[in-house]
């Protein structure tokens, strides 16, 4: 049969085994999945750039991929684990909130708990459910069987708060959601909003840490070395960046930071 | 031919060619090989910890996994390269002790020196065996050939000592062997010796860094945030965790400190 | 078909989703494609370390391969990106000089410039050209298209100077070109002027960081722990080294710094 693919996000890092075992486990199931990392340093149990992450990552995979999420504080809790079917892919994670952009964003076809033992290792650990539970399942998912059949049918998961657009009128406060490995901040203020500000023909400023950009670049190299530019990241959301420096060492900038738009 | 499963330990790291080179050299020879890294984050040249690593990780691969473990300070000089056998999977590592922990709980099937220069790069450098001698030999050794086709048959081969555990009646002295990712403390102290003391029915304390912890926790959530707790992790060892939390820098724990369980 | 192996090489880091995506593209074109990493840890926009990490790991991988290094400072600016067919390999990067190691020692086969837009994703970001190009022309590279298919075919293309070797009769001076995750100290001199060197029968001397070192080693061992060790590392470059130490460390050096080779 045709290879499967099932991506991983974990908060595991690549310095223990729990990433090696998880996949140990899935290739003894089936021999024939391709694993994928997307990302395992996602911080420490923060469940919320979990969920922008899913949800800008998950897309660039062909239809049938099966996502495994396994940012995980709530692990040999009540928490419960849910499967999710939506836009032809499944997600596999916790059922704490991390699924919560993607849903947002795509009304699911289905959910299900995952209870159904049968899928599990024999013994299941009290702290490492991503190798006992969510590798094995998503290994059975990967050789066909529905997302139905691991546990029973449910409506009602967790959603977290993700951090509000705030607009009025000629403003947007959004916040900074993430700092990327080259210091580009990245906000939570989306591609359609500056769309809309731009069809006002007027000029759009950014304002951040005291600091004013004007207008949008279209490359990093519209302005001069170590100079500040804003410009419309990979996600598709705004970014604010150095030409050929770290803007957030720059600013001295952490996440949940307040940036601004306006015209 | 199915694909056979070839991982990988190694104190690489990931910012160099290391790792990368090993797998150009097994795809060349093997172009179905399944190469899975388990950790390239071994701290260079600890043996030890590697020992452990390798016996907490090999079960959860399937039978005909070849292992191999690159943490190799004696490397270019006349330290021996040894192919394992035990317990239906192959090991492939130096014969500078890594092997210990395996065999302590496995008696091998049998045991080969690797000197069939057949197997190995034409070239071999002084400081790269990963490359040049173990990942041809593993590649050879996953399209068929018997470990005993890669050299000739010892029966004796280095062991290291690895932390003891001190049990005197009511009291055992273990030691923190690793700090994972999240801060948890992994001590040298098996669930086996947990139950027996359980089954005695009295309460179980943990001493560490003058810190006493009463029971052992099923999840982190049995205790406040913030607050320590005692666990059996996912290799079958007692923990101490902190809920939410990281427990090494809260109590300022290295490896090598002492851990007592009394009741 | 086949599995045709991609490599890829960039300063992505594995924090962000950057390099997952890259083969989610690749793997919804070319589900068969055999995915590499050889490191995404060069530091950010380091193009002549870059430069020399390509040369030195390609080779070791199978004729056929298709090497994608993304480290890429001009993305969204005018930039080219080139594909260079040399030795029997494909290597696809920005046209930034990255490629200038590997042409300066093999005559490249043939170069095109990557326009052929039919082969690029729907919606190219400014940002993220790994993504939107690299990644799906590697993939339609791998299944079969010419080089000759994904642009027009150029002849002149930006080199980047690297590092001299200055030779003044006994006296060879070079410079520190890398430090690994061992400490070691990777210089630009190569084997073949020590060995013209050792045909004169007289001693080598190395000298760095005022630190004086005579001959060359054949192991780390033949120094006592700690001591300083002169060796030809992996990639056939002199390198200074520390037996069970760090070299880098204890002489407190960085890359640029000279190394003076005489006898």
């Amino acid at each position: 049969m045709k290879n499967s693919i099932i991506t991983l996000i974990t908060d595991f890092g690549l310095e223990d085994e729990y990433v090696g075992l998880m996949k140990g486990v899935i290739l003894g199931i089936n021999p024939n999945a391709e694993i994928i990392d997307i990302s395992h340093f996602i911080s420490p149990q923060d469940i919320k750039w979990a969920s922008y992450f899913l949800y800008y990552s998950y897309k660039y995979f062909p239809k049938g991929t099966i996502h495994v999420v396994v940012v995980d504080p709530g692990v040999g809790s009540g928490r419960r684990i849910i499967c999710v079917k939506a836009d032809g892919h499944i997600f596999l994670c916790p059922d704490n909130g991390v699924i919560t952009k993607v849903i947002e964003n795509i009304t699911p076809e289905g959910i299900s708990i995952v209870n159904n033992e049968k899928y599990f290792l024999k013994n299941v650990s009290d702290t490492f459910h991503g190798r006992d539970i969510f590798a094995p399942v998503a290994a059975y998912l990967s050789i066909g069987r529905a997302y139905t059949s691991v546990g029973s049918k449910i409506e009602d998961i967790k959603r977290i708060g993700l951090p509000d657009i705030n607009q009025i009128s000629d403003s947007i406060k959004g916040e900074v959601i993430h700092i990327d490995r080259f210091g580009n901040i990245v906000t939570n203020i989306e591609k359609s909003r500056i769309d809309e500000f731009k069809k006002q023909n007027r000029d759009i400023i950014i304002k951040i840490a005291d600091k004013k950009i004007e207008g949008i670049s279209k490359s990093y190299q519209e302005v001069e070395k170590g100079e500040l530019l804003s410009i419309i990241g990979s996600r598709g959301l705004l970014e604010i960046a150095v030409n050929n420096g770290n803007a957030a060492d720059i600013l001295d900038i952490n996440k949940g930071k307040e940036v601004k738009m306006y015209i």
